[in-house]
């Protein structure tokens, strides 16, 4: 079971993770727990590494801003000991969780499960500092970001155990119910689908958890932490229950063409016009963009009637798009181009559906919904299992309406 | 060099902190500094702990509590490296401060010195994490409210080093200067005279921390961290300096008789009339209360005339009054008294020094001084080195600047 900051961020909402875990230790399982740092500490602790030194130790940043879960870890445990539960809190070096030497965005490399497993089998409920590891040379390290995601895929892996992560939404949806408000909630969805929305802006689980539970093949729950936590254990025997189980393919029986619509404003667009269509001249517009770390995306090319010249279009990071602009400017002589448009109003949306792979047609479709409502198409990339389109940002929400029909994914 | 949680509350007042760590370095000394959490930050962790649980696991509470030293260690870590100077945090479990296991007031056993000394032999600071250690089995453990201190000179004397003690006084005074304005600052004290004032009440040091120098012979400067810090090192080859040295009585060439007056207002009087004067009274009596915890100091027996009753007075923290007066009414059958009468409207007033082995009339003084004041004595204690009165509270200024007059401490 892990819970996130908004679960964890005061003595109340740990109270109600506390009867979440004793639901599940009176329904007969064992349990370990995986929490974060109360909602706002992590950014706290950050802050204050940023006003020590401009150009932080990664290091005594990780042994700083890891202090948060320990104090979360400490206080279920306690509160669980209040219940009558036995329980005991996990540093990350306790447990231990080993990590590579990478401080600020370290990699588990292995979880011995010894010491967690013993004491399961002594009764005890596990309660593990999420986030949070120990190198090769003894000293703290963090996973980044969401890291508790990751520590929590990696305890279940370590236990041969399922993986159920509780969050303030209530599963995954086919799309952001706050746009469609016939979205549904998915009761399956496959790890390659929820990886491609993880990467497409839904903000339900980290990417690199979702890899590593595949990976590993833990079976995945994202449920509410906001349900009632009294209620008897929730998971039915066929296995349907709270939330969404992101699991293997061959565990969804009635698999859907496309499960799900996702999208990102988080695009902006660069058009180069007048390129020199000469050998090497894609090497000296995207060496630049990958050198100052700039990830570039849906790039389409079109060349000149007569050949001599090509327009070049491609996205960037819209927090990206003046540092990309800044660093094509400078290597304008190299490049060799007329000039330089770009726009922050643009939008990508997606239909991520594992079925793709068997049926075609699915983006000849999407092109005929957006056409008959008068949305035009800048750029396209696909993958197996997706289809993105950049448009307009100011068509967003009609088009993931009308994708949304046309795909059979109201609600009824 | 130790900082407490004053002198670590923000990242203005760390850096400061190291400005006074610089200046060590650039006058070419090897330095490890110990520090506390930022103010305010452990009150915050144990009041979420009793919120947690009321009959919290200690083990827990260490767990949570000692999170505060990581986040300001590496914080300090980071602002040194910020200046340039090489420096790293270690957790109490790093370092390691091996202690027992009796969690929330562990005992320092051991700090294998190799870590420590390695890196301050590769140029570097080490910015320990104090209050905390590490128990037998491998869980963290606190030492108790000011474990800082006793982390220090721990470290200090793992290291042999002298141990600067950086707090929000500069040093310690014949007696407090907010009661008499003519104390003056003690360049010098014995390790035995700074255990009596700690004990009588003065808040410079904690007990545990001078007991640890005195053993281990580690010398003990009482500083400010309001001193400008980026001055040159402040300690002349004379060994004067800023702030107060606690050191071996050897050490200090021109020994006042008395050092100092200390006083205390954390106490009540408890008056047991007419008990049978018997044998085994006194364990009847002092039995209950040392059941209950209650330290009793200052006890008087006065017999009657015919030697049949007793009339018995003692003190007790004010704190513990109402406790004390239960657990002898409830034995009142058993101890066979008439009646209890008390007073919390009682101070401790205490002359310390060494002085007083080779020095005979110091108490004959002090009593005759009171005297010429009109201030009643109710009950006397005496060590080798101090002596002790029982007034009342109303005079406790006045005896203060009486006796501080008398032994000649009064600044010129």
């Amino acid at each position: 079971m892990k819970f996130g900051g908004t679960s964890v961020a005061d003595l109340e909402k740990i109270r109600n993770v506390a009867a979440h875990v004793r639901r599940e230790v009176e329904a007969g399982h064992q349990v370990s727990v995986v929490v974060s740092a109360m909602a706002g500490k992590t950014n706290e602790l950050v802050g204050w590494c940023e006003e020590a030194c401009e150009d932080y130790d990664a290091a005594e940043y990780d042994a700083v801003v890891a202090s948060g879960e320990l104090v979360t870890a400490g206080l279920l445990a306690m509160t669980l000991q209040g219940m009558g539960i036995k329980a005991r809190s996990w540093a990350g070096w306790q447990a231990p969780v080993k990590t590579d030497g990478a401080h600020g965005r370290a990699r588990i490399m292995d979880i011995p499960p010894e010491n967690l497993a013993a004491f399961l089998d002594d009764g005890g409920v596990n309660v593990i500092a999420g986030f949070q590891g120990i190198g090769p040379d003894g000293r703290v390290t963090t996973l980044g970001r969401g890291g508790s995601d990751t520590s929590a895929v990696a305890v279940a892996a370590a236990l041969g155990a399922r993986c159920d992560i509780y969050t303030d939404v209530d599963g995954v949806y086919t799309t952001d119910p706050r746009i469609d408000s016939r979205a549904r909630r998915l009761e399956k969805i496959t790890y390659e689908e929820m990886l491609e929305l993880a990467s497409l802006g839904a903000k339900v689980l980290q990417t690199r958890s979702v890899e590593l539970a595949m990976t590993w093949k833990v079976p995945l729950r994202v449920r509410s932490s906001f349900d009632a936590p009294d209620a008897p254990s929730q998971v039915t025997e066929d296995g349907k229950g709270p939330g969404t189980l992101v699991c293997e393919e061959d565990e969804i029986v009635e698999q859907q063409v496309v499960s799900g619509i996702a999208y990102s404003r988080d695009e902006a667009q660069v058009a180069i016009r007048k390129v020199k269509d000469k050998p090497g001249v894609s090497a000296s517009i995207f060496g630049p963009l990958a050198g100052a770390g700039i990830s570039v995306d849906m790039i389409v090319q079109n060349v000149s009637a007569d050949g001599e010249f090509a327009n070049l279009t491609f996205t960037v990071p819209r927090g990206d798009l003046k540092k990309a602009l800044k660093a094509l400017e400078a290597e304008k002589d190299n490049i060799g181009f007329e000039e330089i448009a770009s726009s922050s109003s643009v939008a990508k949306v997606s239909v991520v559906g594992i079925g793709m792979r068997s049926h075609a047609g699915v983006a000849a479709k999407m092109f005929q919904v957006l056409s008959e409502k008068g949305i035009n198409i800048e750029a396209i990339t696909t993958s197996e299992i997706k289809v993105s389109v950049l448009i307009d940002e100011a068509y967003t929400e009609l088009a993931i309406r009308a994708l949304h029909s046309a795909y059979g994914l109201d609600a009824e």
